[in-house]
């Protein structure tokens, strides 16, 4: 249980609150990127929910902001309204979305091929958010306008909102490894801040209760309840489930990713899958959840999906996923701590918390948080396939 | 004409108010009862209302909240968010709506036999509010959710959500009588506070001004202005409206229902029929309003319709609604009471809210109000066809 | 760059407060109405707004509000809820939305030879809200309810909701010379602040870069970017544009509206025609849009439209209209001036804040802003044909 601060300090995303802070420290991914010509998959979920004074539905808000097509879009990140966009010469930029001059909308912005011009009265900026052009003034006064550093690795378009110099871009396995077949998943806008999604990461318990009866043919696996242990590292939290016929760990990287290893897409589909399910906050009732599915290459042979099987979302995939949508969002848009009952089950979310909290505390010393990386020795992919197992599925020959 | 403090006295029902606390010492109607097999019928009203951050009907919305259907259901009542449901063994239970481990709503719960069981982590409740199971506790810790007690009478489902040991459920006749045919109608859930609604109870002339134009053979009688008595009694008031050729009597029991005698379902029904209305505050600014209809037996016949008449809404009747619906809910979602202008013919609402004031002076006193039973002798049917009169109707035979 | 402060006092409309005082010493227009004859089209828009607690279309809202149909509507004007009527005499009403008996909504009162009829319980109301019928009172209590003068001009219904005598509704030429085709456009109800889109009166830059490619076949010539002069006059403010083939001038009348000459309905349709675009403020975030075209005989002769065009709005015209839509709100339901950067392009917003607060100042001190005119030599049809031309446009004869 917590008090109504400590809460906040949890949930707060935006600029100037001490969690929105910690969480500009980190790269996030904004979205899918329109040059990706792998696998795509948007979840149809129907839901109707409200963001922006708009009504919509998940998948139409998880689509606007999670899909990135090419054009200028408008955006939103840890409270921030920005346009992503891709100027003439490719280049991708993501600035503040309202033109400083007299706030029309960028989104509705031309794209030159040295950046993007507003609308209304032609004012140009470039991807750095240099100020190139101010056609009905005798001369352009130069000036900066908010301007985030933006790359793309793996099909996915990310972003850094924090101060200095960023850090590396970490190559966490699922989205930097190009030996193998890479599914992004663009799991819909959920209507709920998003430190709840990630209190769910080494949530032993809930696979047995929650997703009892949507498990495929591991169905009579999961119904067992684990024994669990959580163990920090230097990435974050290590789970680890053990059940009488399986063992099955995951990883909690910071800030909000987890990495699994995956019977999905299908139960019946046996080669090494690795996932990682990012939670990308929006604003403080708002998140993006994008989920990545790898599987390599075997001895160079490509995975073999069994007949009638495709990497879309199964039926008994999509039960599972709203069984987690119903817990989470019903938990309310921004979970009551003050109003909860934790017991020796909740293991993890005593040690995500305390992750967080320290997180927090070296950001306010000016330190880099964990999960900061900036030695060139980090700069490499970051393999977890070692430490994220699960005893059922067929692993990878070591290398 | 009331300060903004008398007109929030009258109209808040959540707890610790004033007013909130007064109406928490009756029982109050839930829904219609999934075990009800008689007449029921549900008001078709298409009009969007917003409620709980969604946006649905005026039918949609009394349907979810009012016809329990016996699978677990979020409701409110009194501004307080619940879970309805009936547990294995035919138990109703009526607990708060979030569980209290982790907050999941308790409307995805799973049935067991003996109570519900939190769709996430598996903690199981019994109809009494007893926490019965935490599965992934290596024991149980005892504790007690909030529940409220419930009962069934006459197809409804009934609950007292005050302190302390519940007092009688009164047996009005509408409701306790068995020996007639009762329907019962879901008039939606209306998007206005309760009270407003309370405060047409007795009002003479909105019936000649209103509703002229839409009394079916009694159109005639209905459109000449009544000379209109109202009296304080034991159960709230009696009205009694004198026209040249009908003299009519209604009777508001406290806190909500209005009994009367009714010309319905179609003028040319001419049988003995009572009728109650109960106003169901959800929130302050939502009310869902239930209605029952009773025909008894007259000499063991039972009631005969004329042909082509159902029990349903006549277009006459629909009409009729539409005009309540639009006078009420357009006085504002809270009727501003400091900026009416009350005249000799609005009598009836000075004597309900004296009633409704020293309700809330008896409760504060630590006393029961108004139209709260204990005494056994008032644990019987509480019969009102010799009160509740209408000249044009055929009365029952004096028993 | 204004403070906060001083925002408010631009955009905020309602009573009692400095801009709203200041907006209270003009005639505005209200609707089209139901007596008009003549040419009306309605802006086919159907982007979703948030209105009233309810979600319709930008035309559904621009419908309701701003084309009377002869029935009682609920309107709102300068963040007033008002019912607009037509007695059964044929008189227009303008009263309080809500009858101060019981607050019910006079939009269902009934038509009555001398007034409108609360539907609730009879209140009776003449067009000067004076309450003349409380049936069900021994005796009518005489009293005035709020009401606006109402007159029509122009097949436009105007009012003034100022303290005292109105000034002269002014006899702008395109409302009020009947020797020509006058037609009557309602653009629908924007969801924004009306004072953002007055401030893009005299906006010279916006032409060239929002609606380049959408100038039909004058697109070339507009495409320059022209050398502009604002000057101060007595109705408010004359813009000069002048390009290589084209000088082009406008005239902002105090408080709203702006006089153009006009290309349209279409670039081929070569006849001198003239427009008048009022922006009503209905609240402080949305605005109701009332464009009128004019096109005088020429020596007795119609104006001759080209084959296939009609006063309708083109395609072209359409894009046009959207560009301005987006452009305007985009910069914020009320534009947030503590956060711009005005330019010497901006010279016209210099010049209209200026009289906007001399008006305003003017207010406070008791005595009428520019452009209420009461001397009786201003009661005359106002011609702005010589001041707003457009060179390629062909004049009228000299009178």
């Amino acid at each position: 249980m917590l008090s109504e601060l400590e809460n906040q300090m949890f949930t707060q995303v935006g600029p100037g609150t001490p969690g929105g802070e910690w969480l500009r420290r980190y790269w996030h991914p904004v979205a899918i990127s329109d040059k990706w010509s792998g696998i795509r998959t948007l979840w149809n979920c129907d839901k109707k929910i409200a963001f922006n004074d708009e009504v919509g539905t998940v998948s139409d808000f998880g689509k606007r902001l999670g899909m990135f097509a090419g054009k200028p879009v408008a955006v939103k990140i840890l409270g921030e309204d920005l346009v992503l966009f891709r100027d003439g010469s490719d280049r991708l930029g993501l600035l503040g979305l309202h033109c400083p001059h007299r706030r029309a909308s960028l989104e509705y912005g031309r794209i030159k091929a040295d950046g993007i011009e507003c609308c209304y009265h032609g004012w140009k900026f470039d991807v750095e958010g240099k100020c190139i052009d101010q056609p009905a003034e005798p001369s352009t006064l130069p000036f900066k306008h908010k301007a985030y550093p933006v790359k793309e690795m793996g099909g996915i378009v990310w972003s850094y909102l924090g101060p200095g110099q960023p850090p590396i871009l970490p190559k966490i396995d699922v989205v930097a490894r190009d030996d193998g077949v890479r599914a992004l998943e663009n799991w819909g806008l959920w209507p709920c801040n998003y430190f709840q999604i990630v209190e769910q990461t080494g949530d032993a318990a809930h696979t047995a209760v929650l997703h009892r009866g949507a498990g495929g043919e591991r169905r009579e696996l999961w119904q067992e309840l684990p024994k669990v242990t959580w163990e920090e590292n230097e990435y974050g939290m290590k789970t680890t489930l053990v059940r009488t016929n399986v063992t099955r760990a995951s990883q909690f990287i910071m800030p909000t990713p987890v990495r699994l290893a995956q019977p999905w897409p299908a139960g019946k589909f046996k080669w090494p899958r690795y996932s990682g399910l990012w939670k990308t906050p929006i604003d403080d009732t708002h998140t993006l959840l994008l989920h990545v599915t790898f599987t390599p290459y075997l001895e160079g042979r490509k995975p073999e999906l069994p007949e009638g099987l495709t990497y879309d979302i199964t039926e008994e995939l999509n039960r599972h996923r709203w069984q987690d949508y119903e817990a989470l969002i019903s938990q309310g848009q921004i979970y009551d701590r003050t109003k909860e009952k934790l017991m020796t089950s909740d293991g993890n979310i005593a040690i995500v918390r305390r992750l967080v909290r320290e997180g927090i505390e070296a950001v306010q010393r000016g330190e880099d948080p964990k999960g900061v990386w900036r030695k060139p020795e980090m700069d490499k992919i970051l393999d977890f396939s070692r430490i994220v197992v699960d005893t059922t599925l067929i692993s990878e020959p070591a290398t």
